[in-house]
């Protein structure tokens, strides 16, 4: 076993900028990748394509065989070949260059039956013969990183962002780049789809992570660990233990019917949930329920978070309390928020004596209530609507949700005067580094969309369920706990 | 008391048909009620405004008072008038001309101060002594028929469905029909704003609905009894017991800090959880989390179930197990598919014996997996799709879930013929009495939005997330197996 081979930070920089990519076998059926590459402005001349059939794919030429290619080294090849060519394929090239990357796209293998677990057990004494080459996969769809201008679809977003991206599901991984971008502007760091790890291990990207500057938050989606190495588990624990930045942990197999399915998707060995259990009480890791739109949600508060709600010396405050104040101009919805917060774990203080008599006295409501909910129908237009926001936020509250509600007319000078308003409660809501949530319910129609992209061009922080802005508030809250206390146990 | 006054079904019946409407103290304000009646086609030879200030508004005369008017008897009377000229204005027009029903729209009353809470008094008295009037409110929204061609906004759809809504807050009563009809193009029956319930109670709307040929599912939004009629909370659980009809049930003042929101509201006695409880437990009653988004899920499914799936006699055949069948493309969401129904409490039988061999024998995949899920990846589009579905679905499968994403080419071949087998497969399994339920996931986009519009079109059942399926469907399957027991309970 060449333990040396692990955990080289510099290393893996190189995966996910490298200097030039092949892809060996390509074809029209995988010109996605090349799709990718161009999008993100990789420099093509760097791009080199190896098919048999196809002569050039738009404007890039294709060669041969791969001994027509001149670089002394490859950084990253791409292996999209038929299962039972993958050894004999990597073994010749490996043989003639030097290869720092393999990216294993072949599925099929140990996931798929025992022939395929074979091929992955020869494709891990092969590797370990060539101890500068790294891989990813197989069975995965590879790399997203927009600071190496690489993706391998050309939907994904050009502009570098903070979230960093682990996934044993290709599909989910590009689903999670595709919904989250779409929905709430999500932007990634870097996103690796590393399927069923014959090399390079999900610890091991933990560490970079750990480590990469640009990233401050990261999402796994975890459905095991190979049998090819048993030891993963308790080195995954210690990172996972180590790390100094939030984990959103989805683990496909929570249930043991989901176990059952793992088998024939990475055919990785399912971690019993009361292990589960103990690793998620020693570690700050957030454990996300089964589904891509918790984790999205969730990852969204915590990316746009992170950035912005710092001290002096550059930490992040995380709430230490779960009060929120709910503003709206509706009755109805107060009381549906006031069970749903209050269902969830949250706390909804009332206002008392001298918070009291400066509402009453900006305001005197004749509908509506200087409850909380403050509900205030009429005047969202006005700026006592403002003061009143103000007024109402003392030390007690961690967490401003506003419910609203589309415009139809966004020219109109009410609605300019209200989206000031909303400005002005914002800055004044983070000037005391504390948490601003609008809720904005979702359905298909010009003046929703059309409000919702006003919002987020803005970087307000819009969910359509006060459910959902609940959930990721709290997983925020049990973050800065969790990492709080973790941290006096070892000091 | 005049308790014969209660329970007349043909007088409420005009509630929702009314042959004429008045609206006193007409304003611009209140232009929406007249938009509302023009949208739905009302007759506005019927319509009459009162107003001192207006002399037409969008051609609709307006009289200066309501001595003006020569109608006999006056089917709905709208009434928007300040608090304090309640009592007075009502009286007048009561002790001098015929009056079916009256809307109280005005607000501010119990729900606001004491003042506002011996208006309530005072009205009850006042409508006590004119035996053959109705009112509905104050503090109300008021009427959506679209059998009487009536609606307070004018964004109600015009068409009639089998859904009715009763509920005490006329905001969620707007956004229920709002998000409802454009996120699921859900279509209503009647949609009642009852607000604080000084005459007319919930009970007995429900019973007009429980004999209402139209209606197939009631949605309350319930806050709690008026303190004028203490007796309501029995005569309401009476009422639910005897219901014919699934009834969903949102409860606001589910936790103990929602009922002092409720105070500020409708100021109506918020009841204890544990009675709740036992009124869940003794009828068929569904009980629905604070949220909005749930009940719209959630009657969705009802409301599209309950006219399809009927047995000989014309009873509607509810599901007796709750065993899912899930059909995809990605092993991930499969994973995630699995833990998810799991963990809510559905089952995903195996495939064993024949009916695997069959499966193998139509189509051995190389990539995927012939499991549930069934995982088929690259034959969504040929014929193979249907027949694998098919072959799945034996006598121990309830429900079929697709899970599918949008496709860019909608002119395509293959996403055609892709369709024709969501189509054939749909057919096949509401030919066996099962539910089939498409999973297509929500982001922005053109593309998914075209496809949803398709879809929905086709009258396919569309959720964004398989929770909210799933939630949907435990909910019918338990609406079924306690109907079935009460109804033996009774025999």
């Amino acid at each position: 076993m060449k333990v040396e081979k692990k955990i080289n930070m510099c290393s893996l920089e190189l995966l996910f900028k490298p200097r030039n990519v092949v892809i060996l076998n390509f074809s029209q059926k995988i010109a996605f990748f090349v799709e990718g590459f161009k999008r993100q402005g990789f420099d093509l001349e760097n791009l080199y394509l190896i098919s048999t059939k196809e002569e050039e794919y738009s404007d890039i030429k294709c060669y041969k065989t791969f001994d027509d290619i001149q670089e002394d080294t490859i950084d990253l090849l791409i292996l999209s070949v038929r299962r039972e060519l993958l050894i004999k394929s990597l073994g010749d090239i490996l043989s003639k260059k030097k290869v720092k990357f393999v990216h294993i796209f072949t599925a099929g293998t140990g996931e798929f039956d025992e022939l395929g677990m074979e091929i992955e057990y020869q494709l891990k004494e092969l590797l370990d013969n060539y101890k500068d080459t790294r891989a990813i996969g197989p069975n995965c769809m590879g790399l997203y990183s927009p600071r190496g201008k690489t993706a391998y679809y050309s939907s994904f977003p050009i502009e570098e962002g903070n979230i960093g991206l682990i996934f044993q599901s290709g599909d989910l991984h590009s689903k999670m780049i595709k919904f989250g971008s779409k929905r709430y502007g999500l932007r990634f760091s870097i996103g690796i789809s590393i399927g069923n790890c014959v090399d390079i291990q999900i610890s091991e990207i933990l560490e970079f992570f750990n480590h990469d500057d640009a990233t401050d938050v990261i999402c796994v989606y975890f459905e095991g660990i190979s049998p090819l190495y048993k030891n993963e588990g308790k080195i995954l624990f210690n990172v996972l233990k180590k790390m100094k930045k939030p984990v959103l942990f989805m683990r496909g197999g929570r249930t043991k019917r989901g176990q059952t399915a793992i088998l024939t998707h990475t055919g990785a060995l399912a971690t019993k949930s009361d292990i589960w259990s103990a690793i998620f009480k020693q570690t700050s890791v957030i454990e996300i329920p089964p589904s891509l739109d918790d984790l999205v949600d969730q990852v969204y508060l915590f990316s746009h978070y992170i950035p912005r709600v710092k001290d002096d010396n550059n930490d992040i405050i995380y709430p230490v309390n779960k009060r929120a104040l709910v503003i709206l101009w509706s009755g109805g919805f107060g009381i549906l928020a006031t069970d749903t917060l209050t269902e969830l774990g949250l706390e909804l203080p009332h206002f008392e004596g001298e918070t009291l008599e400066s509402l009453k006295k900006i305001y005197p409501l004749k509908i509506g209530s200087l409850s909380n909910p403050l509900d205030l129908p009429w005047i969202i237009d006005r700026k006592e609507f403002v003061e009143l926001g103000k007024a109402a936020i003392g030390e007690n509250i961690d967490l401003v949700i506003i419910e609203t509600d589309a415009w139809r007319d966004m020219e109109d000078g009410h609605f300019k005067s209200y989206y000031n308003n909303l400005l002005a409660l914002r800055a004044y809501v983070e000037s005391l580094n504390k948490s601003f949530i609008i809720i904005l319910h979702q359905y298909p129609s010009e003046s929703q969309a059309k409000f919702t992209d006003m919002l987020m061009k803005d970087e307000f922080i819009v969910y359509s369920t006060i459910e959902a802005a609940a959930k990721s508030f709290l997983k925020l809250y049990e973050y800065g706990k969790r990492s709080v206390r973790l941290n006096k146990e070892e000091n």
